[in-house]
């Protein structure tokens, strides 16, 4: 099965951009996703093809026109109803490794990218299937940066993509904590060695101290997870 | 002033990527940043240029050998000491919006992008000017797209890159609240109106509506922030 990636974008000249190289690009070539980008321009009615027009009320910038954006987004549905359909807003739910997961195990998702001052907030309420999703408490000039990170985060969780099968469960967030810290060769550098433990050979006690380092680092670094996850465990 | 961004990668190739048309394109044309891929491999010092090494103590994936990653950051400090250096790890602090201006008023920033398992831990102890940075609590298959992203929200900032110059102030996150809504022409669209207030042209009572809903649509979307904001008013 391939993975459909239906981008809604001002700018389709950016996918799959990095997405071409490396890891996801060789899942490109290899047909387990594939990449539409979809210029919303395309969608504008008027002869100037107008998407954008200034905030009622006033303000700064320009907001995104329902009618333009809605036309794009039943274009998406119609030609693939069973996607998922994402919008990208500094407004929404910020999004969860879990949600990648299910994400990554559909059949694909219809990513809108908002550009700048946002959607007019009508189109939410009128295409209530649509989901406000945040890659982060940042602003971008557009969702087409976060469109190519949510990607990329389900891309790596297809199957025969990644190369162990069990790289994965160990990761930051999979338990709701963050990873273990890592070492490798050489056994000293600049003069420091290798936790013990970890040349000792007892599975066991590797498993214990790498979750116990997990949950150190997660309550110093990461107080939120961490009440989340000592409430989830209680 | 150009805005430097040194990016230490196993794929320079992504770079500029998408940073190369739209907002970032032109102000990287125009000299307002510049964008200096450097090739990770090259610091290896094998004749195979090993990057990465099986993790102490087992598991799956490949860990990035510390003497490698710190040839590397040592060589772009050499070149331009003034910048603050950030690596992509899900272990590190996840980025905000108050730091994203930070660097944007600065001289630009050296970013180290993770792949595989992560980095050897005793890079961070060595190195300690080293910022661990999160972009999202989801695991990408390298710190790339989160470089990327970050980069966009940094550049967008530099002076003469957005258009109007006080775009921006009313973001979300700014003022540690979402933005409110955003509404534009048509009047009527599918039967739904603009909201009255913000077609009354009573400017105090607009922006009184727009606080409300920033601070409502926070509450509800957002109780994480919301938290975070009654306590720094209270």
């Amino acid at each position: 099965m391939t993975f459909q990636a239906q981008i809604l974008t001002l700018y389709p000249e950016m996918f799959p951009g990095p997405l071409g190289v490396s890891l996801a690009g060789r899942a490109l070539a290899d047909g387990k996703w594939a990449c539409s980008p979809i210029q919303i321009r395309d969608f504008a009615t008027d002869k100037h093809r107008t998407v954008d027009d200034t905030p009622a009320g006033g303000g700064a910038g320009m907001v995104l026109k329902a009618d333009v954006m809605a036309a794009a987004v039943d274009h998406a549905i119609e030609k693939a109803a069973e996607l998922p359909v994402l919008a990208m807003t500094p407004r929404g739910r910020p999004m969860t490794q879990q949600r990648v997961r299910e994400l990554a195990i559909g059949p694909g998702v219809i990513i809108l990218c908002g550009r700048f001052e946002g959607f007019d907030e009508r189109l939410f309420d009128a295409r209530p299937q649509i989901e406000q999703v945040s890659m982060g408490d940042i602003i971008l000039s557009g969702g087409e940066m976060g469109a190519l990170m949510l990607l990329d985060a389900c891309i790596r969780l297809l199957p025969g993509v990644m190369g162990a099968p069990d790289s994965g469960d160990d990761e930051s967030f999979e338990q709701g904590l963050l990873e273990y810290p890592h070492y490798t060769r050489p056994a000293i550098w600049e003069g420091r060695t290798i936790p013990e433990v970890l040349r000792s050979g007892d599975h066991a006690k590797i498993d214990a101290w790498r979750k116990q380092q997990a949950e150190n680092d997660t309550r110093l670094r990461r107080p939120d997870l961490w009440e989340r996850y000592k409430n989830a465990r209680d």
